[in-house]
Order: structure tokens, then C-alpha cells, then sequence
């Protein structure tokens, strides 16, 4: 049962892309991980599998490395429209998101995002766009969905929060029921400088959904205007908004390398 | 300038693997690096590259991750000599050693060891079998160098040892004028339980030489019999060796995939 795969990357987050419209691919938690494995597998962040959609021109599945399977991905998004290279709608998790290729990655259509406290989701009722909640000097945060659940900081200088320590105490508040992606951010000259703790992760050098959901909370609350450039470790992304229409998410993707190999040797 | 790589690994050290004698494949310190990024490359321990030789059947060079070249590297040995797959001599920075494939690995000749205290090379004469030296609990060790220069303690338990703190430490003692990979090894029912810190590696799941090395200074300090089976955290290998002759190593490889990329993109 040799073949196919694809690899790629956005902002150093890092794919294994099947295409599964072309060949047989079962796919167990086990199997994966074992792909993603860095040594003995493939190796990536997180396991795309590209199948037939009854809605869409395709269903991506989203895989982390521990098997479990996520909503949205923005980074991969944008790898998959690139990969695809024409206007595409892709069915996920986390709804029906277009994307379109650019020369050098991809536009992706992120949907709406949703400010209702159910559909964060929290555990009680507040106002998410000013939380009157707070760890040590992370405080007053905003909670965005983006198909994903994003808590951002607005913060002095986000480079030097302890998020290593902080992200995982948060993540896990039962403020949270399926848990938060942790943002904290600054903005200089107009431009959002951002780090994120994702949910089950960690520290990444890139989180297409959190630019999302920071470049919407801080056109919320007025702190900059649509379009935004948003500066993450890896690379920086380029969001658009308009309240009440879907978010637009632009920035570079790369291509490393084409791959075959026996899926059966991942059990 | 597309080109085609092979992956594999021997007991979880992993390789990407290039032969360079059907493809043109110019190589900087900073463009192995490159290809060895997890995230952002294809990713693995160390880069090997076929070339042409006038000595042996082809010459194998092993670059670190760091862009390092590196005399010795038995995994890839091991993992060269099933992919070529016939009887084959491999001209290393080591020496020339020979190989051939078995059902599911290889076996490799791996020279054979040095004892001279200016082969290891220590900065003074001892006796190198049962050395006058220690670091805290570590205490009277063996060296050997087989293409590389090893360190060897026999203790009660290799499990314990706080290898991760004691290692970086003798690496760079002083005794060692080309630093030093540490091995801690306890024996039980015949068998070699060993842990190695290497060389500007750290931790690691298995190092080849580090079981010759170590194999061999069990056999002459009359510990074990040849041949012994070393269990290292990434999985056992076999050794084979007698005083004057050549050290065979025996174990497992696993092929992962094939792939083509294009080699500009890393610089």
C-alpha cells in the first residue's frame, strides 16, 4: 500500500499532506503519530488527509501529533489552497473555508468569528471582548472562535511574557470547557507582534488562527486597522476583516519536498 | 536542480540519505543544516552523502545537523550498507569499513579499535583500559576508539546515571584533546545495557560505535563474550569481535520513504 505524500510548511508549521481522493488511506490515532513521529515516521506538526466532500471540493482532516483531531488549522489552510493552486473550498472541522493561491503561499477565507460566549466556548456568560478575569499580569483578556478557541492579551511587550508557564496554566482553566489557545500580543507602528501557547501543542512558531483571532480583537477594541500585518516568531501573516463579513488571511507557504512511501509501516 | 533521497533510520537515528554519485549535490555547512531542519527542512539526525571513491566502492560523508562533518556513524553504515544492499566498502572519514545487507538490516565491519592512549586521543599516557580518572560516581573507565573516540564506565545501573548532566561535563574535559562520547553500561545475564551521551549530539536514542566501543571493552576486561548483545533506549544490536580482528555490527534498519526535492531551496 505504497504513496503519495506531500510536504510543506507555513511560517515553520509544518504538514504531511495526502491526498486520499487519489489512493486508499485508513487512519487510525496510532498511525498519526507514527507518521508524524521526527525520527522513525515522516515528521510534521500535524497530518493532513485530503478526502471526497459532499459540500465542498474536498474535506481536509487535521491530525495532531498525538492522534487527536482538530477543527482548523490556518497554517494548513493555506498549504492546501497553495498545493491546490486555484479558488477551492475546503470543508473542515471548523466549516467551509475558501482559499485561493497567491505567487508566494495563499489567501484563505477563515470564516466568521463568533463573540458569543457559548460559542468561545466559556463556562458562563461575560463579555469576551473585555473579560473581567486575569492570571498574575495577564489580565482583562478578549476570547475569539475562529473555528478554534483563541484567548488574547493585549500586553507592554508580548516577547517577554512567561508563556512556557503561563500558556499551559491557562489552557486548562475550567473558565475554558474544550479548553483555549493562548495569545499575547503588542502593537508597534500598527503592526501586531504575537505568541501563542495552542491548545494540546504548545509553542509554536506560527498559529494562522490566533493572528486571526488577535487581528479581530484588536480591531475590536480599535487598536489597529483592517488590513493588519501580524508578526509571529516564524513569519508573518496578513489578516483582513470587516465586521460581519469572513476573515482573510494572507502569507507565505513553502514546498519542501514530494514523498512515497508504505503507509504500512505505520500500522 | 531536482533531486531524488532516501530516509531511513537504525534503531530511531535517522537519516537522509543522497547519492551524490548520479546527482550533482554541492553542500555547505549551512545547507545540511538546512536539509536537517525538523520544521522547515526534510529533518534527521545527520545528512549522508554517496560519493565517488578511489579507494572503496563509494565514500559515505555524514554531516550533524550543526553542518559538522563527522568521522563515524554506525546507524548510517548499517542503514548505507541495506540500501546498497550487496557486499559493499564504504570509505569513511573513519576508514574504509565494509558492509552487507541481511533480512532485516545490515551488518557492518566497523575496523578495528584503537587502544593506544594517542589514538583515543587522551592528552596523557594511561592505561586506557582501566583509567585513574573519575567524575563523581563515574569512576575507572575504559576508552576506545573506533573511528571515534569513546569513554566507557561499567556501573551498577546504566539507568540511573544522570547521564544528561554528567556527560556534557566529560565531554569537554580536558583529558579529551577531540572531546569524547560517554557510555554507561551495566551487564546483566549476558547481556550489555548501555545509555551514550554523544559527542555534540547529546542524548541519544542509539549510537553504533558506542556498542562497539563499549562491547569491546566488556570482551577485554573478560565482563562478556563475544558475540553480545548491546540494548540501547532505541533498541538492541548484536557485536561481534575478537582480539587483533575487525568489530561486526549487526542490527535492524528501517526504510521510511523515498522523496524528490528541490536542493536550491536550501541555499
Amino acid at each position: 500500500m505504497t504513496g503519495r505524500f506531500h510536504k510543506m510548511h507555513g511560517l515553520g508549521n509544518d504538514f504531511v499532506i495526502v491526498d486520499a481522493r487519489e489512493q486508499e488511506m485508513e487512519l487510525s490515532a496510532a498511525k498519526a503519530t507514527a507518521i508524524a513521529d521526527r525520527h522513525s515516521g515522516i515528521g510534521c506538526d500535524q497530518l493532513i488527509i485530503l478526502r471526497p466532500s459532499d459540500i465542498a471540493d474536498f474535506r481536509m482532516q487535521i491530525f495532531n501529533a498525538d492522534g487527536s483531531e482538530v477543527e482548523a488549522c490556518g497554517n494548513a489552510s493555506r498549504c492546501v489552497a497553495k498545493l491546490i493552486g486555484e479558488e477551492t473550498r475546503i470543508e473542515t472541522k471548523g466549516g467551509v473555508i475558501t482559499g485561493h493561491a497567491t505567487a508566494d503561499g495563499a489567501i484563505v477565507d477563515m470564516g466568521t468569528p463568533r463573540f458569543d460566549w457559548q460559542a468561545i466556548p466559556l463556562a458562563y456568560a461575560m463579555d469576551v471582548l473585555n473579560m473581567p478575569v486575569g492570571w498574575e499580569d495577564l489580565q482583562n483578556p478578549a476570547a475569539v472562535n475562529v473555528g478554534n478557541p483563541h484567548l488574547i492579551f493585549f500586553v507592554e511587550d508580548s516577547a517577554v511574557v512567561e508563556l512556557d508557564r503561563l500558556g499551559p496554566m491557562i489552557e486548562v482553566d475550567p473558565l475554558f470547557p474544550e479548553k483555549v489557545n493562548v495569545n499575547v500580543a503588542h502593537i508597534a507602528d500598527g503592526v501586531i507582534h504575537l505568541r501563542v501557547w495552542e491548545r494540546g501543542v504548545g509553542l509554536t512558531q506560527a498559529c494562522g488562527t490566533g493572528a486571526c483571532a488577535t487581528a479581530v480583537a484588536a480591531i475590536k477594541r480599535g487598536l489597529v486597522t483592517s488590513p493588519v500585518r501580524v508578526d509571529l516568531p516564524g513569519g508573518s501573516l496578513t489578516i483582513s476583516w470587516t465586521a460581519g463579513e469572513s476573515i482573510q488571511m494572507q502569507g507565505p507557504t513553502t514546498y519542501v519536498f514530494s514523498g512515497e512511501a508504505d503507509w504500512s509501516q505505520f500500522g
